[in-house]
Formats: C-alpha cells, structure tokens, sequence
C-alpha cells in the first residue's frame, strides 16, 4: 500500500508547476510548495502514510467542517439550518453578492465562508470559550492534544480578512447573525490558522466514516445522523466552486483548505488526509485533486 | 415489504395537502393528485410495488438523466463538459440570469432547464432523429417498447415554454447551443412528455445503479464511469436547488420531474421509481420527498 | 457658425481609429467609418450643416424615442410607465439578467432594448399597422415623406437578434409583455431599420424642443408634458451605460444608436443631429460624443 | 409669492400619512413627522419662505452633494472619477452585490453610499480634519457658522451602520477605498449627522446654481465646471432610485436625505430647500416630492 501511495504521490507531483500558494493571508506564502502528504486511516484501525504526512499546516476551511459539528452538537440539526441553508452555489468560497439580494434568507451552505461565520456563531461561548470548545473538540477527535493555532496566520487573516469582515457586517445588517461581529471574526480567523498534520485530519475523516465514534469499540459523541448531515454537506458543499465536478470525477465526500489540506471520508470505511500547499483557481490543493482521484481510482473508493 | 412501503405510502399521504399540481403547464392540471405509488428494484433481481406503481405520468425533468446518458454516449464525457458545467446551483430549475453575466461561459449543470437544453442539442440526429434515438434509449433501458410521449403535453409545453425559449435564445446568442434552436426546444419539449410508470423508473435507476448494464450478466452499453457521472450529477444537482438538503436528509441520488416521479439510484444497490404529482415549493413531488426520506430510513440506503 | 462645425467635426476625427463598426449586425459592417455629419435647427429656424451631414444611416435605438413617442400618445404616461420603469441603469443596453429577477415586475426604461421592446408593443395596431404608424410619425416630425427601412439592415437584425429574442421571450414569460413575441420584435427590428440624416434627426429633436410643434405658430400634436417627460429620459437613460457621464461632460439630453446617430434635444431651443458611425464600448458613436462636447462648450448648450 | 408656497405646503400635507419615519436609524424617529418647510433663493437675490422652514434636521444623504464638491476640489474631476462612476443605478442607495461582481471595478456614483463612502475617503486631511474640512465648506457656503453636527444621530449611525460598514470593508478588500476604514466611516457618519434648515440648503443650491459663486458678484471658489457637473450628478442620481422618475416628473436636479430634506438647484437661477421627514419606499420625502412637483410646475422649473 504505501508502495501505492508513493507512486501517486510522484505521478501528481508535475501538477504542483500549474498551481500557486494562496496569497491573499501573506503568512501563507512560507509554506513549501513541494510537500506532498498522504494520511490513510480504515474502519479496521490500519494506517498508511506517505510522502510529507507529518508535515504541520493551517486548517483554514477545513475547519468549517469541525466548526459545523460543534454547531450542530450545541443546537441540534433544526436550529442551524433555520440559520444556514444546505444548497451548494456555483460561487467562489467568499462569494458575497446573495447576501444582498431581498430574497435571500440566509447564507447558502456552511462551506462557504459566509456560512462557516454563522457556523462560528452558532457555537456556544463567551469570548475565548468559543474558540477553546472548538479546538478542543479537535485535539480530542483527531485524539492529539498538542494541536493549537498559528499566531503569525492568524494574525495575516485578522489584519487581511477585510473581504471576511464585509460579509460578517452584511449578514449582521440583515439579521443572519447575532452577537459582535469582531468576536466572531477573532474566533472565525483564529479556528482558520489552526495547525494539522495529514495524521490528523485522516483521523478526523474516520471519525465522521464511523459515525462519530474513535473507534468501533466507542460510543458516538452524538448521533450518526448528524454524521450523515456532514458528510452529505463535504459532498455536495467541500470543494468550493468546484464540488460538483469533483464528486463526478474523485466521489469522495471532502473538504479542502487553502492551507493546501483535503480531508476525506468514506462512510463506514476510511478517513483521508492529503497536504500539498499549490492551489488551483478554486483555492483546491491542485496536487491533492489529482492524488484524490488516483486513490478513488486505485482503491475503488467512488461512493457513487 | 411491500407492508412497509404501503405504511411508508400511507404516512406520506398528509404531505399532498401542502403541495400542489404543476400550473406552469396546463396539460399537468388534468392529474390526480392523490395518485402516490412506489416501484423498487434490487440487484438480485427482486422487485416491490406499492400503491399506483403503474399510473403512467411524464417524466419531465427526469427526461435530463437520460438526455444526459444520450449525450455522453454520443460525444464522450470530455466535450459534454466543454459545454455544460457540473456544478449544482442554489437558483431554481429555470433560472437564467447568470447566463446573461459577462464571466459566464456555459450553463452551471445537466440538471436544470438551461443545462439540459444544452444536453439535448448535443444529441446526435436530424429532426426527429435525436428524439427518436432518446426515445429508444429509453425505451431499451426500460425494457419498455410501449413508451411513448403524450401529445398533449408537448403541445402544452410549446405553447407555454417561453421560459424555455428565452434561455435557449439568450444561450444561443452566446454561443453555448449551436442548431436551430426551435428545433431544440421540439425534442426538448417532446423528451419532457414520455410517460412513464414507476416501474419504468426504477428499471432506469437500477441500470444505472448496475453501472449500465440491464443485468448483471450484461455487457454494460457503455463505460461504467459515465454511470457514476450521472449518479454524482444526480446526488449534488438532481432535486433542483433542494438537492442540498435532500442529499443531508434522504442520501439517495435521485433526479425528480415536476410530472410528480422521482428516480432514486443506490450504486451497485437499487433503482427506485417513486409518483405522486403534488409539488413542493422547489419544484418536487411533496409527497415523494416524503417517501425517500422514509425509504432511506427504513431501509438504511443513505450512501453518506 | 459652419466654419465652426467644420473646425470641430476636424478637430474630432481622430477619434474614429479608436472605435468601430457595430459588428453583432452584419449589415452595419457596410458603412463608412469616416463619414461625419452635424445637422443643428434652433428654434427660430436657423439650420447650420456640415460634414456628411445628408448620409443615410439607420436609426437604431434613436428609434426608441419615437416609439416612446407614439406609445405615449396611445396610451397615455400612466399606462406606459405602469408597464416600463423611467430608471436608469447602469447595465448595458442588451442588459437582461435583472428580467429574471424574483422582485423584477418591469424593464428599467425604456431606451434600452428590454424596455423598448415593450414600447413597441405598446404601439397600437395589427400586424403591420404597428409599424406603419411609427414610420408615419417619424416621417410628420421630420417632415420627410421619404424615410423608409433598409430591407438588408432589417434581415440581418432578424437573423441575429437571438439576445432580443431571449429578451422578449422572457419578458413574455413574465407578463411584461402581451401579444405575440415574433410580430412585436418584427416590428422591433424594422424599427430599428428606418433610414435617416442628421437632417431628419434635427427636425426631431426641434419638434421635441419646440414641445411638440413642427414650428412655432404650430399647435402641439400632444401635451407639452410628454416633451418634459422624453427629454428627462433622453438626459437620464439616453446614452446607455454612459448616460450619468455623458450628462456629467456634455449636458444635453440625446439618443443614440449603434448605426452611428446622436439625436440631442435643447429644451426651447435646439434640435441637433450628428452622425460618425465608429462606436466606442458603450454603443454611442465615439467621434460623435466629441463633437457633442465641443458643441456644448462652444455654443454653451451644457444645461446643467 | 409666500402665498403660493403657503398653499402648494397645504395641498401636500395628505401625504405624509403615506409616508414613515427613517427607522434605520433609531434617532431620527424623533423627528417631528408634520413639519413641513421650503426655502427659495433666486439668483437675484430675493429669499422666499414657509411653514417650517428654520427646522433643524440632519442633512444625511444631502451631505453627499457637499463631500463631492470638496472631494472635486481637492483631487480634480479626472482623479474623483476613476475611483467613483457617474452612472445612475436602478439599485437602493445601500445596494452592494455589484460591488463583488468580478468585473465591477468602482461603485456606481457618488450620489449612493457605496459611492460618498469612496467620496468621503477622498476628502484630503488627517484624523478629525477630514470631517472639519468637510464642515468647513458647508458652513462657508450656506453663509451660516453655527452650523454643526448632532452627537446622538452621529453615534446612532455609527451602531446601526453595519450595512455601511459591510460596503466599505467590501471595497478595501477590492481595493476601491484607501485608508483606515472605521476612521473614514467615522467621518461619512459624522457628516450624515450634520445639522441644517431649509434656508442653508437654498443657499447650497443658490450657490450650484449660481455656479460656485456666492453672489454674483463674488469669484467663484472653482472652475464653473464643477457646478455643472455636481448638478448633472444630482440630476440623473440624487433621488436614489427615483431618480429617473423624478427628473421625468419634476426637472429640477435635486438631492434628499432620509432626514427628510431635499436640496433643489436650478441652474443659473435659484436654489431650493425643502423640509418633511415622512418617507416614501425610495427614501425620499413623500410631501418634499410632492411639494417639488407643484413648484416645478407652478413656477416653471423644469429643465427638461
């Protein structure tokens, strides 16, 4: 198997020269864009790792999909899709324009940026708690607890966020969201800059493949069907603008990160993990795509 | 199990009051909307039925799926998706203003009205050839001759599709359709009134589901790849802008019509046809919604 | 006063090599780009002329102010704005995505081509009445019993009028417009096929100057309100997109058409014709609006 | 004369009841909804008053025709209008999607918010002197040194201003605003807050009218140039997205706040100011409108 891994990281390896490093968070721009990452985790506990699995790296959106879990763990399923509607757009991550229009009643779906800042909302807290629940609720399903944040990205984010801040205060003009805007914010840039490994991440993807439990021994931390809730939103919602191409072409429910992450879940069977810094023009890891397609091929992973 | 689908039916029933018959087309007024039946086929061959499973009704939008099959069969999957995009969007199935927008370059997926006039002018044929060889692609995957399209309705589309036929001029304009787009719309309008029952539906599913084969000693009549497309395109697009939230709380790809039938397709699994003409605000059968939901439930066939 | 408009329509020309023939009409692909042409009456009966002054050039979208025109005397301001809005804005002239818009109930006004399209199907008449009506008001307000429609100019419109078609196909589906679509964009097109001089557009906009007199001692053929009414709308809406700045640097009210005509109004004062046929992004004649700037500077016409 | 305004106040008076209080705002549901005031001061000197002419009210929106006016002092015509269009919009005075369209690239006028937030940007000065300037020029023009701001509308606008905050931050992320953000919203809500009566806007529109000059005997404090140019702007602009109606309907270039004022400048010969809090559905004053249409009529004012 990591003879497997290994051979589709060097065939995906020539893609990296077609895609470039985020750089609208400046800090972002440090990463080494030739990491290349795979992180494998099955329902029966094995592991397989490759290439520059332990490397650390932002979670940025990734985090929407931990961010969405709390949400729905502190209000329960009905009350979060009162607040953010569950329908993919054909709009980029940070698309704004909707939110405007008299019709629109609340953000599309919590994947995009919009939504994952009523996600961030809706989780319980006052000032730093919200943040702390969060990540806490990361070290222990990805069961590391020596994961923290990034100060200098998160720091990039806050100062560089002005697009974020616009949609923040727009939803806030219009009642999508309640409480203060720059908290959130704070809380939002700061879940964003939250540092992983593809170790991590494979195992968060397993977590959602079982049901919500660690292993198949242990009782879900909440009920499967908000498992299922997720996993039906990364594969409608988690690649951005390009979600819909992605699952006709890898079928692998999945959520990406400008960090350069792609975190995967095969219900009842696997958790994934990819890291390779260059994006494409959808702000998808351009290296991890073509990875992720490679292993559905290989492994036979396509869900549809 | 077929007393699980008449409880499953009779649950339902309450849903019809809320929803109501298409009004768009006139010829549509003409059903009866108590009318709810259910036709399940399995891989081994095992076949369920309940309630008005052989009420015939036209496919409408469900048409898409197999305009789509036709299409990919006829130009392959690469130059289907020069034309039309894969992406679900969260507009309704006839919207149209983002075809007007400068960046814009093809229409945002197969499954809504503009997509799938696109689908249907890239189906090979003269004339009536290109009606004529979707009729009996359906026909031959619903192991079905006797389908047939319903003259009334297509004279009632026609006659009210200016809807239709502003999408289609404006795209021509645009250089997304190519043809004479009367001539589109006559196969578009005729391929929306084949009448079907939901035993012909699920046939189709299960083909799909069989990945292209009518059997599983079949040859498939096509690559099995072209058979996970749709099943994607159908899981992130197929229940126009609630496909989102179909997919978080049923998990069944499925495509519906606003004739009031819904297919359901679990791969490797199951095809499902599903009728009963009331309509919810989005355009789908109310009841049906329903229906899967419970089927899912009961029968534990959500993929995510 | 012609040494002046000679000096001016020189100091213009070299405006001509950054525009362009209007190419979405073939038959417009004919005309001369260097052709020049100023026609000025005021009020008291003075004519100034120069340049290519007696070239022929079809009407376009000046068209649009004398089927306002005619609408208003059949129909009356109220009716007329109850179904076309007096807004202008900033989309350009085959602007139609607002059409499609939930809270849209009508096209912003009517100099661009949505709006306008609606005007004419507002004119009172059958079949070719409609038409014949328009042609006959224009030929009594320029006083020139020869204007017709160049039959070339009007196919070419047809053939390639797929974007207006989309338009008032859409607009039908909406209720916006009533009748049948293919009669009123005939009428649309040979409108827009009606062949004048600058001569003939300067009797129209001193008509319009003169409150709707062919001369002084005349009596109005309708209320001096409608003149107020067209001039406003001229002033707001009548340069397409580039309407607030052609207000902001020239200041008088005008039309223009892609066949290369300015119609300017002075209100009590002044009707002007211009004619150069190279366009620039926006549709309006870019040596035109030159010579317009000019004109306004030194004949101090700015009425703002 | 005082007669006629006397009456044309009394036969508006119905409509206030037609008519809300700003509510956006909390603080301007203080207003005294009867009030009701005209100021006229033509160019020859003589002032003409009624009703409620020496209220107090908060200029608002009016305020934008000034930041303008010091903006086009400070930086010229050529460098105000690559940061701000001069193009009407069919928009509200708070729209913002266009402001995240990919091929938007400045707002659409000075005269909606998105656009005086740019203006007001533009203002040269540091900190608190931006503001000063900016109240300088007012009280030098409406002759009146005890003019100042209100503290409570200031911080009421500045707590409820998220909608405008969502603006500004949206264009600093498109690079369309330069600067710290909260301080120039800080000095755009100030300047909203200014306190005014009817007779410091007549003298504001005397002196447009009177193009830049004080009386006609002074200098002009700039070119003539500007004068013309701020009025086309509040001819085709200052009614938000009324405008076009207005200036169809009254002719007299105009500008309201939701104060309830409107500030009314014919060119060459008067300047207005009109007083009546209750709005109408644009933002207008419902009896300003209507007091405006009586006067154009009464005294012949239209331009058009």
């Amino acid at each position: 198997m990591e003879n497997l891994l290994n051979k589709i990281i060097d065939n995906n390896r020539h893609l990296i020269k077609n895609g470039a490093l985020a750089d609208y968070i400046p800090a972002l721009l440090q990463a080494n864009p030739n990491h290349m990452g795979i992180c494998i985790m099955d329902i029966d506990g094995n592991v397989y790792k490759a290439g520059d699995y332990s490397e650390k790296f932002t979670i940025q959106s990734i985090s929407k999909v931990m961010s969405l879990m709390q949400a729905l763990i502190d209000n329960g399923e009905d009350y979060v899709f009162k607040k953010i509607d569950y329908e993919p757009t054909e709009e980029p991550f940070n698309t704004l324009f909707k939110l405007d229009f008299p019709h629109t009643i609340k953000p599309s779906n919590p994947m995009i940026n919009s939504g994952a800042i009523v996600t961030t909302s809706l989780i319980k807290g006052e000032g730093e708690e919200r943040f702390n629940r969060l990540l806490e609720l990361i070290r222990r399903v990805a069961e590391n607890p020596n994961i923290s944040y990034n100060e200098e990205v998160y720091l990039s984010e806050k100062e560089t966020g002005d697009k974020n801040r616009a949609m923040a205060y727009l939803m806030k003009s219009r009642g999508f969201i309640e409480g203060d805007v720059e908290d959130i914010l704070d809380t939002y840039f700061k879940q964003c800059s939250i540092e992983v490994t593809t170790v991590d991440m494979a195992k968060i993807g397993l977590f959602i493949a079982n049901r919500y439990r660690l292993s198949k021994e242990d009782k879900p931390i909440c009920n499967a069907k908000i498992a299922s809730i997720l996993t039906a939103i990364m594969a409608t919602c988690g690649m951005y603008n390009f979600s819909g191409e992605y699952a006709a072409t890898v079928g692998i429910p999945s959520k990406s990160g400008v960090g350069g992450g792609i975190l995967g879940t095969i219900p009842y069977k696997m958790g994934i993990g990819i890291f390779s810094p260059a994006l494409d023009q959808y702000g998808n890891s351009i290296a991890g795509y073509g990875i992720m397609k490679d292993l559905s091929k290989e492994l036979n992973l396509n869900i549809f």
